[in-house]
């Protein structure tokens, strides 16, 4: 973030809010504005340490930012960016935390004066919980950020990018942006989908007896619905993927269920938990720094 | 559990340690005994605290016990409990902590001896690690226990079972064999199954862009295999229903997926939404005690 005079952040909300907190905490010299819709929030947002000042007015609150970070909901993404592109006189660069990227990076690089300016990101880090007052100066140490450069990615954008985000305490992974997006189908997308699906499978007339598993398989089915159905809705091809690819494990179980298959059930059960080890061997031993 | 001298636990892992650590605290002048196949591992239960002594033998661990507590795998639980039936000549009540009931309940309940003796019992907690190390004196307090009484149960003995799981600290519900395992299917099992499928569904080259949601929702799948594909082939007809439940509600999503339809979409998230909100609520004010 070293040579960032003033950072602009568009949607203050958990993760908006907690780029603010970080920047604020890391590089007090850093100027944090923030941009919203509402009044009201933005006021909020500064009693939180979120930002400095904020303001409904995008052209004002770009107007001297070098970054401008844009954490709309993901329907919003493409086409603020552009407009912030349109606006800001001295932004070198643009750069997004939304959880989908395809379809957004391909809109904005439809825009030469934005696609010069924006490196897309992804902080995978959050919270089913909504607002600024969740947000959290410690939300991004060593979770990774996936940054999306493309062929038209320009080469100082980048570097800034890179710069920026690491500078939020993030490890940094670039991929392209389906890539990102079929991944990110599979190991975020689907687990929402499975929670909620889950949820409602279960009457309430049997929730009392429901306990740890019912807990914690659910629990990020608490999210927000507009949030949510906005990133499956972007992400549709490969969510479907990935529900399919989901259907067909089910499917397995099922086969080995009806056969009562003593042996293929576990054999299925034990494929799934070696899976989930792994996953808790790399959490404990997190990948060297890209 | 007043008037027990005895109290015997055939199988003395999470669940039977943590039943011997409860009554040993709460009862001192109560003596644990506990059966089971290894004695290295009856030994490591007598060092965690759990039993007062143990024998591999089940006619001499049973010859003085008023109560045995059957915590074997499900698929051990009804030739065990005839068997100790058989055996014990002081018993008022034999009774398990399986979680399934209904094959349990019938097999036991043509025998005529055993039927006299036992009620069916599942205490709804525990946990994905396994071993009398993790056994918990508090695992029980305030945890709803199905009782699964049946017209052929007698009513000594059931009085006994009562009093015996409430001393636990468990909250208790009573219900039949049948339902309990319909229940169980969607709020226990089912969850297992959706953990293990998600899990198989991630390929490990994506697990570096897996965070809250995928942890969350596999927690349950580093749950031991042998036990679960147990659970989950004594349990099957409901089992079965339960995916198949769970299954109509994917292929909602993918319609509304398909048809790219917002409202749909946010419809269906949130009736997960509400249900798991309802299950938080429930949580925090406990229903009275039966």
């Amino acid at each position: 973030m070293g040579e960032t005079g003033t950072v602009a952040i568009v949607g203050v909300g958990l993760i908006g809010g907690s780029i603010g907190r970080t920047i604020r905490e890391r590089e007090p010299g850093t100027r944090v504005v923030g941009i919203g819709r509402s009044a009201s929030r933005l006021a909020e947002a500064v009693d939180h340490g979120a930002i400095d000042c904020g303001t409904t007015d995008l052209a004002e609150g770009v107007a001297d930012a070098r970054v401008v970070v844009v954490c709309t909901p993901v329907t919003e993404i493409a086409h603020t960016v552009r407009q912030v592109a349109a606006f800001g006189p001295r932004e070198k660069l643009i750069t997004d935390a939304g959880s989908t990227k395809r379809r957004i990076v391909e809109e904005i690089e439809a825009d030469t004066t934005a696609s010069d300016l924006f490196v897309g990101a992804h902080p995978i880090a959050g919270s089913h919980r909504q607002g600024v007052a969740f947000a959290n100066p410690r939300l991004f140490e060593g979770r990774v950020c996936v940054l999306t450069p493309t062929p038209s990615t320009s080469a100082s954008a980048l570097e800034i990018a890179r710069s920026f985000w690491s500078g939020l305490g993030c490890r940094l992974i670039e991929m392209d942006p389906k890539h990102h997006d079929q991944t990110l189908a599979l190991t975020s997308h689907l687990p929402h989908v499975v929670a909620a699906a889950l949820a409602a499978s279960v009457p309430t007339t049997a929730l009392d007896l429901a306990a740890g598993a019912y807990r914690d398989v659910t629990r990020v089915a608490a999210a927000d619905g507009a949030l949510w159905s906005a990133i499956f809705r972007e992400n549709q091809p490969p969510l479907l993927d990935a529900i399919e690819q989901f259907e067909r494990e089910l499917s397995r179980l099922k086969s080995a269920l009806v056969a009562a298959d003593d042996d293929a059930i576990q054999t299925w059960w034990n494929i799934g938990r070696a899976r989930r080890e792994e996953f808790e061997e790399r959490q404990e031993k997190p990948p060297v720094k890209d």
